[in-house]
Protein backbone atom coordinates (compact mmCIF):
# COMPACT_ATOMS: atom_id res chain seq x y z
CA UNK A 1 0.00 0.00 0.00
CA UNK A 2 1.23 3.09 -0.57
CA UNK A 3 1.44 6.03 1.39
CA UNK A 4 -0.78 8.18 -0.30
CA UNK A 5 -3.69 5.73 0.16
CA UNK A 6 -2.52 5.30 3.63
CA UNK A 7 -3.17 8.81 4.26
CA UNK A 8 -6.16 9.29 2.29
CA UNK A 9 -7.71 6.12 4.25
CA UNK A 10 -6.67 7.80 7.44
CA UNK A 11 -8.33 11.20 6.58
CA UNK A 12 -11.76 9.25 5.69
CA UNK A 13 -11.01 7.58 9.41
CA UNK A 14 -11.44 4.18 8.44
CA UNK A 15 -8.45 2.38 8.11
CA UNK A 16 -7.00 2.64 12.10
CA UNK A 17 -4.22 0.11 12.50
CA UNK A 18 -3.96 -0.53 16.19
CA UNK A 19 -5.60 2.77 17.07
CA UNK A 20 -5.91 2.01 20.98
CA UNK A 21 -2.25 2.16 20.90
CA UNK A 22 -1.79 5.02 18.83
CA UNK A 23 -4.58 7.19 21.04
CA UNK A 24 -2.70 5.52 24.44
CA UNK A 25 0.72 6.68 22.97
CA UNK A 26 -0.38 10.44 21.86
CA UNK A 27 -2.60 10.88 25.27
CA UNK A 28 0.50 9.97 27.15
CA UNK A 29 3.15 11.90 25.54
CA UNK A 30 0.46 15.19 25.67
CA UNK A 31 -0.45 14.35 29.27
CA UNK A 32 3.57 14.90 30.32
CA UNK A 33 4.21 17.60 28.15
CA UNK A 34 1.09 19.95 28.99
CA UNK A 35 -0.22 18.11 32.01
CA UNK A 36 -3.19 16.40 32.48
CA UNK A 37 -5.73 19.13 32.56
CA UNK A 38 -4.40 21.09 29.54
CA UNK A 39 -4.60 17.86 27.18
CA UNK A 40 -8.03 17.90 25.19
CA UNK A 41 -9.52 15.10 23.09
CA UNK A 42 -9.49 16.94 19.98
CA UNK A 43 -5.86 17.24 20.72
CA UNK A 44 -4.88 14.01 21.17
CA UNK A 45 -6.83 12.66 17.98
CA UNK A 46 -4.78 14.81 16.26
CA UNK A 47 -1.53 13.68 17.66
CA UNK A 48 -2.78 10.31 16.76
CA UNK A 49 -3.69 10.80 13.31
CA UNK A 50 -7.44 10.02 14.65
CA UNK A 51 -11.01 11.43 14.45
CA UNK A 52 -12.56 12.86 18.06
CA UNK A 53 -14.95 10.19 16.80
CA UNK A 54 -12.49 7.27 16.52
CA UNK A 55 -11.34 8.67 20.03
CA UNK A 56 -14.67 8.19 22.01
CA UNK A 57 -15.17 4.90 19.60
CA UNK A 58 -12.06 3.63 22.39
CA UNK A 59 -12.62 5.85 25.54
CA UNK A 60 -15.24 6.92 27.46
CA UNK A 61 -13.13 9.89 28.04
CA UNK A 62 -9.31 11.14 28.34
CA UNK A 63 -8.86 9.85 32.12
CA UNK A 64 -9.79 6.45 30.72
CA UNK A 65 -6.86 6.31 28.42
CA UNK A 66 -4.59 5.98 31.44
CA UNK A 67 -7.06 3.01 32.95
CA UNK A 68 -7.52 1.14 29.65
CA UNK A 69 -5.45 -2.00 30.73
CA UNK A 70 -7.25 -2.17 34.38
CA UNK A 71 -9.57 -4.65 32.44
CA UNK A 72 -6.89 -6.91 30.96
CA UNK A 73 -4.74 -6.85 34.14
CA UNK A 74 -7.82 -8.11 36.01
CA UNK A 75 -8.55 -10.61 33.68
CA UNK A 76 -5.23 -11.99 33.94
CA UNK A 77 -4.50 -12.07 37.64
CA UNK A 78 -8.30 -13.75 37.81
CA UNK A 79 -6.99 -15.97 35.29
CA UNK A 80 -3.54 -17.02 36.50
CA UNK A 81 -5.24 -17.59 40.52
CA UNK A 82 -8.07 -20.05 38.61
CA UNK A 83 -5.31 -22.23 36.43
CA UNK A 84 -2.91 -22.20 39.72
CA UNK A 85 -2.21 -25.82 40.51
CA UNK A 86 -4.68 -27.46 43.14
CA UNK A 87 -3.61 -27.38 46.79
CA UNK A 88 -1.40 -24.45 46.21
CA UNK A 89 -1.37 -22.59 49.16
CA UNK A 90 -3.40 -18.66 48.32
CA UNK A 91 -0.32 -17.03 49.07
CA UNK A 92 1.93 -18.86 46.25
CA UNK A 93 -1.07 -18.21 43.72
CA UNK A 94 -1.16 -14.50 44.23
CA UNK A 95 2.71 -14.38 44.07
CA UNK A 96 2.27 -16.56 40.76
CA UNK A 97 -0.53 -13.85 39.87
CA UNK A 98 1.31 -10.66 40.94
CA UNK A 99 4.44 -12.01 38.98
CA UNK A 100 2.63 -12.75 36.35
CA UNK A 101 1.16 -8.75 35.95
CA UNK A 102 4.91 -7.82 36.30
CA UNK A 103 5.80 -9.56 33.12
CA UNK A 104 3.34 -7.53 31.69
CA UNK A 105 4.51 -4.00 33.37
CA UNK A 106 8.02 -5.29 32.51
CA UNK A 107 7.43 -5.21 29.05
CA UNK A 108 5.39 -1.77 28.78
CA UNK A 109 8.10 -0.33 30.62
CA UNK A 110 8.35 2.66 29.16
CA UNK A 111 4.59 3.54 28.53
CA UNK A 112 4.52 2.36 32.33
CA UNK A 113 6.50 5.09 33.23
CA UNK A 114 4.99 7.70 31.38
CA UNK A 115 1.66 6.54 33.00
CA UNK A 116 3.15 6.41 36.34
CA UNK A 117 4.89 10.75 35.95
CA UNK A 118 1.32 11.67 35.08
CA UNK A 119 -0.55 10.03 37.54
CA UNK A 120 1.97 11.13 40.30
CA UNK A 121 0.81 14.99 39.44
CA UNK A 122 -3.03 14.43 39.87
CA UNK A 123 -4.83 13.83 42.40
CA UNK A 124 -7.59 13.09 41.06
CA UNK A 125 -5.53 10.28 38.87
CA UNK A 126 -4.07 9.05 42.06
CA UNK A 127 -7.63 8.15 43.78
CA UNK A 128 -8.47 6.91 40.46
CA UNK A 129 -5.24 4.37 40.65
CA UNK A 130 -6.42 3.25 44.31
CA UNK A 131 -9.91 2.25 43.27
CA UNK A 132 -8.68 -0.05 40.59
CA UNK A 133 -5.95 -1.69 42.87
CA UNK A 134 -9.16 -2.06 45.39
CA UNK A 135 -11.24 -3.47 42.63
CA UNK A 136 -8.08 -5.81 41.93
CA UNK A 137 -7.42 -6.68 45.30
CA UNK A 138 -11.33 -8.14 45.48
CA UNK A 139 -11.32 -9.41 42.54
CA UNK A 140 -8.24 -11.97 43.54
CA UNK A 141 -10.09 -12.40 46.73
CA UNK A 142 -13.28 -13.74 45.05
CA UNK A 143 -10.59 -15.84 42.57
CA UNK A 144 -8.81 -17.43 45.71
CA UNK A 145 -12.68 -18.39 47.00
CA UNK A 146 -13.93 -19.98 44.15
CA UNK A 147 -11.05 -22.54 44.13
CA UNK A 148 -11.79 -22.79 47.98
CA UNK A 149 -9.32 -20.70 49.69
CA UNK A 150 -11.15 -19.55 53.05
CA UNK A 151 -11.07 -16.21 55.14
CA UNK A 152 -9.34 -14.53 56.22
CA UNK A 153 -6.59 -15.88 54.28
CA UNK A 154 -8.24 -15.43 50.97
CA UNK A 155 -8.80 -11.55 51.82
CA UNK A 156 -4.99 -11.74 53.55
CA UNK A 157 -3.40 -12.93 50.81
CA UNK A 158 -5.23 -10.73 48.08
CA UNK A 159 -4.41 -7.71 50.20
CA UNK A 160 -0.91 -8.61 50.71
CA UNK A 161 -0.50 -9.28 47.01
CA UNK A 162 -1.44 -5.88 46.13
CA UNK A 163 0.60 -4.47 48.88
CA UNK A 164 3.65 -6.33 47.18
CA UNK A 165 2.50 -5.14 43.80
CA UNK A 166 2.64 -1.38 44.98
CA UNK A 167 6.08 -1.26 46.63
CA UNK A 168 7.29 -3.49 43.86
CA UNK A 169 5.83 -1.00 41.32
CA UNK A 170 7.28 1.91 43.15
CA UNK A 171 10.82 0.79 43.58
CA UNK A 172 10.78 -0.56 39.44
CA UNK A 173 9.05 2.69 38.41
CA UNK A 174 11.62 5.37 39.90
CA UNK A 175 14.71 3.27 39.61
CA UNK A 176 17.34 1.99 36.37
CA UNK A 177 17.00 0.44 33.76
CA UNK A 178 18.22 -2.66 35.12
CA UNK A 179 15.78 -3.73 37.65
CA UNK A 180 13.52 -6.69 36.67
CA UNK A 181 9.88 -6.26 38.22
CA UNK A 182 8.92 -10.01 38.35
CA UNK A 183 12.10 -10.36 40.49
CA UNK A 184 11.39 -8.16 42.95
CA UNK A 185 7.62 -9.17 43.24
CA UNK A 186 9.84 -12.43 43.85
CA UNK A 187 11.91 -11.18 46.21
CA UNK A 188 9.25 -9.00 48.06
CA UNK A 189 6.88 -12.05 49.15
CA UNK A 190 10.02 -14.19 50.61
CA UNK A 191 10.46 -11.01 52.76
CA UNK A 192 6.86 -10.95 53.44
CA UNK A 193 7.17 -13.99 54.64
CA UNK A 194 10.17 -12.92 57.25
CA UNK A 195 8.38 -9.23 58.13
CA UNK A 196 5.03 -11.05 59.26
CA UNK A 197 6.73 -13.57 61.29
CA UNK A 198 8.63 -10.47 63.13
CA UNK A 199 12.08 -11.23 61.93
CA UNK B 1 -28.13 28.72 83.40
CA UNK B 2 -31.84 28.53 82.33
CA UNK B 3 -32.47 27.09 79.46
CA UNK B 4 -34.17 30.38 77.96
CA UNK B 5 -30.45 31.74 78.14
CA UNK B 6 -28.90 28.76 76.87
CA UNK B 7 -31.21 28.96 73.85
CA UNK B 8 -30.27 32.84 73.48
CA UNK B 9 -26.36 32.42 73.36
CA UNK B 10 -27.32 29.48 71.06
CA UNK B 11 -29.42 31.72 68.74
CA UNK B 12 -26.08 33.91 68.82
CA UNK B 13 -24.14 31.48 67.97
CA UNK B 14 -21.24 31.84 70.79
CA UNK B 15 -22.33 29.21 72.82
CA UNK B 16 -21.30 25.71 71.26
CA UNK B 17 -20.66 22.84 73.92
CA UNK B 18 -19.30 20.01 71.89
CA UNK B 19 -20.56 21.91 68.30
CA UNK B 20 -17.98 19.53 66.21
CA UNK B 21 -19.81 16.31 68.05
CA UNK B 22 -23.34 17.41 67.29
CA UNK B 23 -22.74 18.36 63.90
CA UNK B 24 -20.84 15.17 63.10
CA UNK B 25 -23.51 13.32 64.60
CA UNK B 26 -26.50 15.27 63.08
CA UNK B 27 -24.64 14.80 59.77
CA UNK B 28 -24.74 11.00 59.74
CA UNK B 29 -28.70 11.04 60.91
CA UNK B 30 -29.51 13.06 57.87
CA UNK B 31 -27.31 11.42 55.36
CA UNK B 32 -28.41 7.78 56.42
CA UNK B 33 -32.16 9.20 56.24
CA UNK B 34 -31.49 11.00 52.87
CA UNK B 35 -28.32 10.02 51.20
CA UNK B 36 -24.98 12.11 51.63
CA UNK B 37 -25.73 13.94 48.06
CA UNK B 38 -29.75 14.48 49.36
CA UNK B 39 -28.51 16.67 52.46
CA UNK B 40 -27.56 20.50 52.46
CA UNK B 41 -25.09 21.82 54.95
CA UNK B 42 -27.99 23.71 56.34
CA UNK B 43 -29.66 20.78 57.02
CA UNK B 44 -26.85 19.77 59.10
CA UNK B 45 -26.47 23.09 60.64
CA UNK B 46 -30.19 22.93 61.49
CA UNK B 47 -30.80 19.61 63.58
CA UNK B 48 -27.57 20.22 65.43
CA UNK B 49 -29.26 23.63 66.41
CA UNK B 50 -26.28 25.69 65.00
CA UNK B 51 -26.14 27.84 62.41
CA UNK B 52 -24.39 27.45 58.91
CA UNK B 53 -21.00 29.61 59.82
CA UNK B 54 -20.67 27.54 62.95
CA UNK B 55 -20.62 24.65 60.40
CA UNK B 56 -18.05 25.85 58.06
CA UNK B 57 -15.47 27.09 61.39
CA UNK B 58 -15.52 23.06 61.99
CA UNK B 59 -15.55 21.84 58.67
CA UNK B 60 -14.58 22.66 54.55
CA UNK B 61 -17.42 20.78 53.47
CA UNK B 62 -20.10 18.34 53.98
CA UNK B 63 -17.56 15.66 53.15
CA UNK B 64 -15.31 16.09 55.56
CA UNK B 65 -17.47 15.97 58.52
CA UNK B 66 -17.08 12.22 57.78
CA UNK B 67 -13.36 12.48 57.67
CA UNK B 68 -12.68 14.52 60.68
CA UNK B 69 -11.34 12.11 62.78
CA UNK B 70 -8.80 10.97 60.32
CA UNK B 71 -5.80 13.52 61.53
CA UNK B 72 -6.16 12.13 65.04
CA UNK B 73 -6.28 8.80 63.87
CA UNK B 74 -2.87 9.37 61.82
CA UNK B 75 -1.90 11.35 64.91
CA UNK B 76 -2.26 7.96 67.17
CA UNK B 77 -1.13 5.61 64.59
CA UNK B 78 2.48 7.80 64.49
CA UNK B 79 2.43 8.25 68.21
CA UNK B 80 2.19 4.54 69.40
CA UNK B 81 4.82 4.01 66.81
CA UNK B 82 7.24 6.54 67.96
CA UNK B 83 6.70 5.38 71.53
CA UNK B 84 7.24 1.60 71.12
CA UNK B 85 10.10 0.17 72.75
CA UNK B 86 12.86 0.30 70.86
CA UNK B 87 14.12 -3.31 68.85
CA UNK B 88 10.24 -4.53 68.55
CA UNK B 89 9.77 -5.95 64.91
CA UNK B 90 7.93 -3.38 62.59
CA UNK B 91 5.50 -5.50 62.04
CA UNK B 92 4.81 -5.95 65.79
CA UNK B 93 4.71 -2.11 66.11
CA UNK B 94 2.48 -1.89 63.47
CA UNK B 95 0.07 -4.16 65.37
CA UNK B 96 0.51 -2.37 68.58
CA UNK B 97 -0.33 1.10 66.47
CA UNK B 98 -3.22 -0.67 64.47
CA UNK B 99 -4.96 -2.10 67.41
CA UNK B 100 -4.89 1.38 69.18
CA UNK B 101 -6.46 2.27 66.36
CA UNK B 102 -9.51 -0.63 66.77
CA UNK B 103 -9.60 0.35 70.61
CA UNK B 104 -10.74 3.86 69.49
CA UNK B 105 -13.52 2.65 66.84
CA UNK B 106 -14.49 0.05 69.38
CA UNK B 107 -15.63 2.67 71.44
CA UNK B 108 -17.14 4.79 69.02
CA UNK B 109 -19.00 1.83 67.42
CA UNK B 110 -22.59 3.50 66.81
CA UNK B 111 -20.67 6.24 64.42
CA UNK B 112 -18.71 4.08 63.27
CA UNK B 113 -21.49 1.77 61.69
CA UNK B 114 -23.41 5.12 60.42
CA UNK B 115 -20.26 6.35 58.57
CA UNK B 116 -19.34 3.25 57.00
CA UNK B 117 -23.34 2.58 55.81
CA UNK B 118 -23.29 6.22 54.49
CA UNK B 119 -19.55 5.51 52.79
CA UNK B 120 -20.67 2.55 51.31
CA UNK B 121 -23.29 4.06 49.20
CA UNK B 122 -21.19 6.74 47.28
CA UNK B 123 -18.18 5.83 44.93
CA UNK B 124 -16.43 9.14 45.50
CA UNK B 125 -16.54 8.76 49.24
CA UNK B 126 -15.18 5.39 49.05
CA UNK B 127 -12.43 7.18 46.84
CA UNK B 128 -11.60 9.57 49.53
CA UNK B 129 -11.55 6.60 52.09
CA UNK B 130 -9.03 4.99 49.59
CA UNK B 131 -6.58 7.96 49.80
CA UNK B 132 -7.10 8.47 53.68
CA UNK B 133 -5.70 4.54 54.07
CA UNK B 134 -2.98 5.53 51.87
CA UNK B 135 -2.03 8.14 53.71
CA UNK B 136 -1.63 6.46 56.80
CA UNK B 137 0.38 3.67 55.43
CA UNK B 138 2.50 6.18 54.15
CA UNK B 139 2.78 8.00 57.44
CA UNK B 140 3.04 4.35 59.22
CA UNK B 141 6.04 3.61 57.03
CA UNK B 142 8.05 7.40 57.43
CA UNK B 143 7.02 6.61 61.51
CA UNK B 144 8.83 3.02 61.34
CA UNK B 145 11.95 4.61 59.03
CA UNK B 146 12.11 7.30 61.74
CA UNK B 147 13.27 4.77 64.38
CA UNK B 148 15.32 2.62 62.20
CA UNK B 149 13.40 0.27 60.26
CA UNK B 150 14.99 -0.36 56.57
CA UNK B 151 12.82 -0.86 53.57
CA UNK B 152 11.17 -2.64 52.05
CA UNK B 153 10.00 -4.02 55.77
CA UNK B 154 9.11 -0.79 57.08
CA UNK B 155 7.30 -0.33 53.86
CA UNK B 156 5.35 -3.92 53.81
CA UNK B 157 4.84 -3.35 57.80
CA UNK B 158 2.53 -0.45 56.93
CA UNK B 159 0.76 -1.94 53.89
CA UNK B 160 0.20 -5.13 55.88
CA UNK B 161 -1.05 -3.14 58.85
CA UNK B 162 -3.66 -1.21 56.67
CA UNK B 163 -4.44 -4.81 55.11
CA UNK B 164 -5.21 -5.81 58.10
CA UNK B 165 -7.12 -2.88 59.42
CA UNK B 166 -9.39 -3.27 56.41
CA UNK B 167 -10.26 -6.78 56.76
CA UNK B 168 -10.88 -6.35 60.27
CA UNK B 169 -12.74 -3.21 60.00
CA UNK B 170 -15.45 -4.61 57.61
CA UNK B 171 -15.63 -7.65 59.53
CA UNK B 172 -16.30 -5.71 62.50
CA UNK B 173 -18.66 -3.28 61.18
CA UNK B 174 -20.89 -5.70 59.31
CA UNK B 175 -20.83 -8.35 61.92
CA UNK B 176 -22.55 -8.82 65.56
CA UNK B 177 -22.59 -6.62 68.23
CA UNK B 178 -20.03 -8.67 70.34
CA UNK B 179 -17.44 -8.58 68.61
CA UNK B 180 -14.61 -6.88 69.68
CA UNK B 181 -12.27 -5.02 67.07
CA UNK B 182 -8.88 -4.92 69.00
CA UNK B 183 -9.49 -9.06 69.32
CA UNK B 184 -10.00 -9.30 65.68
CA UNK B 185 -6.50 -7.06 64.41
CA UNK B 186 -4.42 -8.88 66.77
CA UNK B 187 -5.75 -12.42 65.27
CA UNK B 188 -5.47 -11.24 62.05
CA UNK B 189 -2.06 -10.34 62.61
CA UNK B 190 -1.53 -14.17 63.83
CA UNK B 191 -3.04 -15.34 60.55
CA UNK B 192 -0.85 -13.03 58.63
CA UNK B 193 2.05 -14.94 59.58
CA UNK B 194 0.43 -18.36 58.84
CA UNK B 195 -1.15 -16.87 55.41
CA UNK B 196 2.63 -15.09 54.51
CA UNK B 197 4.40 -18.65 54.94
CA UNK B 198 2.18 -20.59 53.04
CA UNK B 199 0.11 -21.97 55.94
Amino acid sequence: MSLAVINYARAMGRWEPNANGRLVRAALELYVERGFEGTTVAEIAKRAGLSERTFFRHFADKREVLFWGSAALQELLVRTIAEAPASTAPIVVIGMAIEAAGVQFQEGREGARLRQTVIAANAELQERELIKLASLATAMDEALRQRGAREPGASLSAQAGIAVLKIAFEGWVNGSDELDLPTMIRDLFEDLKDVSAGR
